[in-house]
């Protein structure tokens, strides 16, 4: 597969260049400039913040035709394939870097609960059929496409008795639409009462349906019959987290992901109830457990993060552990805001995740990283260490690759890289007037903006299509199975609020 | 004009029914729920929050055809034109409540910056032209439409000399699209650095461009040149707020309310440094203040009240004061989270605005909706407070018109106001699968959900493409007249940021 996307504008540092994009093998072949051409070895990462210094204003003249001039609707040079970029803008894909494809099924429906109800209800209605999870999993994947996503981390919830073929459905619906795919089969080994505190009197918990050693042996087998990082499929050793581990099982993991080499994530202290837990559960903070028992890695990546105080925050470096940050979905809960700017402070990789959709309740990538990006706002009063749109956008590339060990491979426009990019239409009404592109990408609301898409050098979006699947189908198909309601009744909620609210303190244990 | 929407989904309490929606003289003249029909004088509101009870879950079944049957595309039934509701919910339009829409210009560009400084950029780099002002205001209102609005409130920043032009250009581009505009010209006499708190030293400000008295004039002027409500005009008195105007602007803007009967609108207390600057002008809170001059009210709206106390709360709730609520661009500005929770729990009304966009930086309602409605759970453990869906709509719609004194005409769907109503797509992908429609329209992010808009009656949206005006020319011309930057240099920041640092205990006083 060979093209080349020519005329588009690319960042560079301190500004916008007019280049040639050349892939060749799925990976980026070329950079060539306007003005200098850029070849292999000499590589040109989008995301370095400008210089802080008075830069001139800069403007993007020469090669830029009109808008209503007629477009190069691409074309053939010499044998190769041509895309004309004109009025277009090209950056490395972001990764979806922390989500639960078939939460899509129950969006919208569950009422402003925190994490510890919002669960509950969560696990009483959650789909039963791996053909749901098929279609779930490739509506997860087309709206982190379309809002400029070419990597996605499932954090797979698992159909009881159906394990292998739950993972299967997700495989398939991904290898279909060809967005890249890093599975964590969500696996625990403690049920779910267990994850909230205790309160004054211990309680006793029903045991798991799944036993810590056949949970392992799950893993082993997922892992000989998925794990093709070749054909974009990619499992993650991912416990839910220690509110629902034992140590046993984080262990084991440990030792699968070191003699597989594979990635680690999972769940780290979402609300304040899990940092009670952790308390009771260990004597000491969830993150220096972690640590002891050797969990945290570079090749970890942690969702959440809210519940982590400067010691913690201090260890996560250390270890190089990535922070996975899902703003949306810790506003919908009330869980908090994490201390994102702290992370950045203290050298931590951060990335951005949508966490699934009955949290969030969409899978709008840029909708993450703007609130992601301009929530912590309100958390220092100094301006100068705020989120630019630049930076940003290197979180969600090269920030999402570094947290699942492929920083060498995606997550910037570098020569020798593969190919995931997104192609975004400029004369998009959200992205007018012309401004500064990144700003307003990152910033604004972009709508139909994601003009066309590459995974692995082969194309995915075109004109603002997916061209893999058929959108229309799975449009009928999640119609067709769905039904509109407007309230349900979660008993497993009206079973364990009235402890949640008294182990939290709240007014009317009704 | 007159038509009837047939087999649309509306919400009642306690779920959703399948009614036909009649409209005649601009106003809803019926609504005929499939089990039961509700005619003049019977009021039936959206937004009614859901008895808390159990409910058992509500199926709307009986009147929905497949995804698949062939839609009816409208038609005559007896002389009359009928509209298909199937699979669409209907509610009632959306009040952007709080807009500067020329700041479109600059969305994007201005980086991370508190309020104070962001607005020297802005001021820096303000459009001066009436025909620029004409097209922000017509892309303000496509946003708007297309994310369920159909009011805007423009406090509108006039260039200086050309003040009955700007607010021309403005009235011309919204009587053309057909939206409900509210236009507050933006007024001050007191110039921009008056708006810092002084810190130990006084500091002489420069005399503002134009006295009270011509301001007043102007305004005066303004309201017998554009205000006409029938043509869906209206004038609003918006002295910026207390850092910049002198309680003589307040008192004359307070006087020509009242004489015209007109509404009033300000921003008040959108920073920390607002705060501390109402201490040192009055000795008291910027909203005892304006209580004792009296420009508190049922008529008055007031942008972002971030920093109120409980006593200011107090007196919102005593003066019936409306809060307009900018979650976007509170976050975007750092200026902190208003306590909506709070104003909700003391029965001040609450609505939504996008403000301006180059501090949001884009005019989607939803969005904001979205935003203004989660991030609340942050700010109370008890989940029991939080802002469920149905209550976002209900601020939204009723709470923005009654900030607007129009809470009689419009905001809800009911027998004998005027028909100003948004059509939604259940079957767009981001409003499947079927859940709780208005659960998933708030919490969700709707792309392209936005089917019909009805203003007055009039239809400005169709099929999602607004009929009034050709985007596709307003397009061209936003590109036309911009044109891509990196960054450029504001006079005005750099004179005034090392002042702004050293009265707000920043660090590094460069």
């Amino acid at each position: 597969m060979s093209f080349t996307i020519q005329n588009v504008l690319i960042p560079v540092e301190g500004g916008y260049e007019t280049a040639d994009v050349q892939v060749a093998d799925n990976c980026i072949s070329a950079l060539a400039l306007a003005k200098r051409s850029v070849r292999r070895r000499r590589s040109r990462r989008v995301g370095k913040p400008a210089p802080t210094g008075a830069t001139p204003t800069k403007r993007i003249a020469p090669n830029n035709p009109p808008f209503n001039s007629p477009p190069h609707q691409g074309g053939d040079r010499g044998g190769e394939t041509v895309i004309d970029g004109t009025n277009k803008l090209l950056l490395p894909g972001f990764v979806n870097a922390h989500t639960h494809s078939s939460e899509m099924w129950q969006r919208g429906i569950i009422p402003p609960l925190p994490l510890e109800l919002w669960l509950a209800e969560l696990y009483d209605f959650t789909p039963l059929d791996p053909e749901q999870v098929y279609l779930s999993a490739l509506g997860t994947a087309v709206e982190t496409l379309l809002s400029g996503g070419t990597t996605v981390v499932d954090h797979l919830v698992l159909i009881p008795g159906q394990e292998l073929e739950t993972i299967a459905a997700a495989v398939r619906a991904y290898q279909e639409i060809g967005i890249r795919a890093f599975i964590g089969p969500l696996i625990q080994d403690e049920s779910l009462t267990a994850g909230m505190p205790a309160g004054e009197n211990a309680i006793e918990h029903a045991a798991y349906i799944r036993s810590t050693k056949a949970t392992l042996d799950l893993m082993e087998s997922a892992i000989k019959q998925f794990h093709n990082p070749e054909l974009g499929v990619n499992i993650l050793l991912a416990p839910t987290g220690i509110q629902l581990c034992s140590d046993a099982l984080f262990e084991g993991c440990i030792d699968l992901s070191d003699r597989q080499n594979l990635c680690r994530h999972a769940h780290l202290l979402e609300t304040r109830a899990q940092k009670q837990l952790a308390q009771q559960k260990y004597g000491c903070s969830a993150v220096k457990h972690l640590q002891q028992i050797g969990y945290l890695s570079s090749k970890t990546s942690l969702a959440h993060c809210v519940w982590l105080d400067d010691s913690d925050i201090a260890i996560m470096a250390e270890t190089q552990s990535t922070v996975v940050h899902n703003p949306l979905s810790n506003l919908r809960l009330g869980s908090g805001i994490a201390p994102i700017l702290k992370y950045r402070e203290a050298g931590v990789n951060v990335s951005f995740g949508c966490d699934g959709a009955a949290s969030n309740d969409s899978q709008d990538l840029l909708e993450a990283i703007k609130i992601g990006s301009i929530l912590h706002n309100i958390t220092d009063l100094d301006y100068r260490h705020w989120i630019t749109p630049r930076q940003s956008v290197e979180m969600a590339s090269l920030g999402g690759a570094k947290g699942l060990n492929v920083a060498d491979e995606i997550g910037s426009l570098t020569v020798g890289k593969k190919a995931d990019f997104v192609l975004y239409d400029l004369t998009s009404l959200s992205l007018l007037p012309r401004t500064d592109p990144i700003g307003l990408l990152i910033l604004g609301r972009p709508t139909n903006a994601v003009h066309s898409v590459w995974v692995n050098g082969r194309q995915i979006v075109a004109e603002g299509k997916v061209k893999t699947i058929d959108v229309d189908d799975l449009r009928r198909e999640l119609f067709d199975r769905s039904e509109w309601t407007s309230k349900r009744q979660s008993p497993m909620v009206s079973e364990i609020e009235a402890h949640y609210r008294k182990v939290m303190n709240l007014q009317g244990y009704s």
